[in-house]
């Protein structure tokens, strides 16, 4: 199983900035095209005030900084001009990550409507525009199964919206299972079926892909989950991606390039499982030649040299 | 707007150190020459028991370790040799960073003075040594106004004693303003200037040059802010400059290189209020092509050519 | 003094990953010969379920993963090249990382002597093997002499038994002192000196070289702990060496290189005390040119310098 698609982390949340122009995007993508990265993910469109387009609509009525670049038709020309699949990662107006109280996020839902047809309008032309991201990550993890329901809600009602102002094309998400690294709440895999068959059921005809994080269990209880995620995704017609993260959640420094070997036990087990495709969090900063972190490059080292073993296994 | 000056972290309190030689601050100087630095501000020349030159007065009396270079002489020959504007900080006893009692500060005041004797006797004959800096950072982030009370009048003691030694060389002062992003006790802008206002009319003679930092308050509340701190200063004579952190006080590891955007935004913010100057804390751990952070390269990068485009505008 | 051994951090516990490979290791390894090092010590051979090579015993036991490369292979293979000593760091089952009570790492003993057996059937030819590290950092931490007599006695067993497989090769401890910073308890020399009386009694035999961490105490403490620490240690036979730190235990981002200054403090402090041989914990992050860390390659420069300066001394 190899990595073939990865998140572009602009706007960063909690990702320090590589502070990156376009001629580090192009060469950028170079790599990740030679590396066998045929799908890209733009992880949100915009954090609250800080945008990737110049967003006329957040702007005026989000008070939006205006940005430096517009990092969107960056990544579109240089999608199309390496044949790469670029998905549009929607508007985050930050109700989920300041006080939180139940309804809240619906106030958002107009915001990433708008916001949604303004990008279509202007970039929905280009050839590597393939599909949307619903950008929240949903999942247990907050222990309220009401608040789970409104997320899934949000996302059933955005999903079907950026469906069918595209014709239709693909929404992906990439949920949070609550195995026995989460922080509270850890679901056994019974648990996790029941939870993720409820969640699933209300999404189905609003999200395409179901690409789960793959960091929140143990790494030999990975495998087991995935085979439940996958055989969800099927029972409701959607297609499994694993989101086999590149960063290391085990270590005090949060966070830092993930260990090869734990990334590669990821792999093996997603393998086993027979999902469709790896995509992971994210190339730039944890596995790139280029990254901020030299860590970074050495994680494409030996990823480089397993990508070969299995390109010529196969 | 654009930087043309910075400080220089030495000794640190909470950066990490680089481990430059002379060789290494011969080629970070003639990087900031390039770059359109002409003043360079050390931050202390001391904190506690490690100094930045060998003071036989600290060695003796506080038990201050002899370190391994001097690096005010570095720092004053390089200064010499690039034509820029080398400040002098003073040293940091540790008072405001241990348990604080009130009138511990004042303990401070003979260390301090005997210290700016020591250094002025044996530095003062540079031409690049311009004036002082006096490193308290002061603020009400503590809640309490009898503390920054004492604060100030300890400034105010010091900044009269070292340009009276030194005939009449400039001060600077580099507060903080408690915005909206303050941990405790955010002042709105009319507080803000009430506080100020108290705080700098004490300060008047004692101090020539204030330089906010910028990092507390929101993006775009920050013109309004230095407004008031320009109008203030204006009102007691002084000088003011802006202190644009080139670090990034959103994020969770503390700190890494700011977002380019973040602070273009406020080197915008600043421009309008007709500040003279402005510096930032600080050019060779979060800007420089030579800082063991690589996102500090890609904002050197963008800095640069920003400063193209304003030197073309201009 | 200068540095002539390390510390190898792998399998790591909370050092990031450096995802290193054979070639870069040898490279390393050449570096380590080129700046003075003839000793390596690999920390541990396992921690809990992640391993250096394929432990057949700890794969099937205690569900190791199987590790994608042989570490100890290579690092045995390259100290030979190199013609550097080698001391294997037994295995680490996690009880002094998790939940602890007493008795409870007394269920580790046999899982820790079979891994010595297994490793020393299968790497004890290498004419670079030269000894055991006992991998517990032994101290009063936490607080409880009946839980720092527990870990003692372990040692005592683990120490004995490796030399009577082995043939009598040495054991190495790091244990730390818990001087003045110290989270909790510290203890004065008088009573460093009676507790460390205590456990060096109990380890006569099993342990032949005690390396205490440097990074606990005042730079100018560190003299007097390591006089006591050699006393004691020549009164039971036991040889003395010091273990250099070179992270930076005073700064807020746990860890990143040590000030070159700190470094050289603690040499010269361990220097005056007769002291056999200085360590490190640990090159290849901290100190090594090669490192993540950029920081790191600064130190190497600077104690290149003063090694240049000791030799040319002597």
């Amino acid at each position: 199983m190899l990595i073939t698609g990865t998140f572009l982390d602009e706007i960063t949340a909690d990702i320090p900035h590589q502070n990156w122009g376009e001629k580090e995007w192009d060469r950028e993508f170079a790599t990740m095209k030679m590396a066998g990265i045929d799908t890209v993910i733009m992880i949100r469109c915009g954090n609250q005030r800080f945008i990737t387009y110049p967003s006329e609509y957040l702007m005026e009525k989000r008070g939006a900084y205006r940005p430096p670049l517009d990092l969107v038709d960056i990544f579109l020309r240089l999608a199309d001009k390496y044949s790469i699949d670029f998905y549009f990662g929607l508007y985050d107006g930050g109700c989920m990550r300041k006080a939180w109280f139940v309804g809240s996020l619906m106030s958002e839902v107009d915001d990433c409507k708008f916001v949604a047809e303004e990008v279509w309008k202007r970039y929905g032309h280009h050839k590597s525009f393939k599909g949307w991201y619903l950008n929240h990550e949903i999942g247990i993890g907050d222990g309220e199964l009401y608040i789970l329901d409104e997320r899934t809600e949000y996302d059933r009602i955005i999903g079907n919206f950026v469906k069918e102002i595209s014709g239709g094309l693909p929404t992906i998400i990439s949920p949070y299972i609550s195995g026995s690294k989460a922080q509270a709440n850890p679901l056994d895999i019974t648990a996790h079926d029941k939870l993720w068959n409820r969640v699933l059921s209300t999404l189905q005809g609003a999200v395409d892909i179901v690409a789960f994080q793959d960091g929140h269990c143990e790494y030999d209880e990975l495998e087991d989950y995935i085979k439940v995620n996958k055989a969800l995704a099927d029972k409701y017609g959607m297609t499994s991606w694993t989101n086999c993260e590149s960063f290391d959640r085990d270590m005090p420094i949060r966070f830092l390039p993930i260990k090869w070997e734990k990334m590669r036990l990821k792999l093996e087990a997603a393998e086993k499982t027979g999902i469709e495709k790896a995509i992971t969090f994210e190339f730039s900063h944890f596995m790139s030649p280029h990254s901020m972190y030299s860590s970074a490059h050495g994680l494409f080292d030996r990823y480089m040299e397993y990508r070969e073993e299995v390109l010529k296994r196969s």
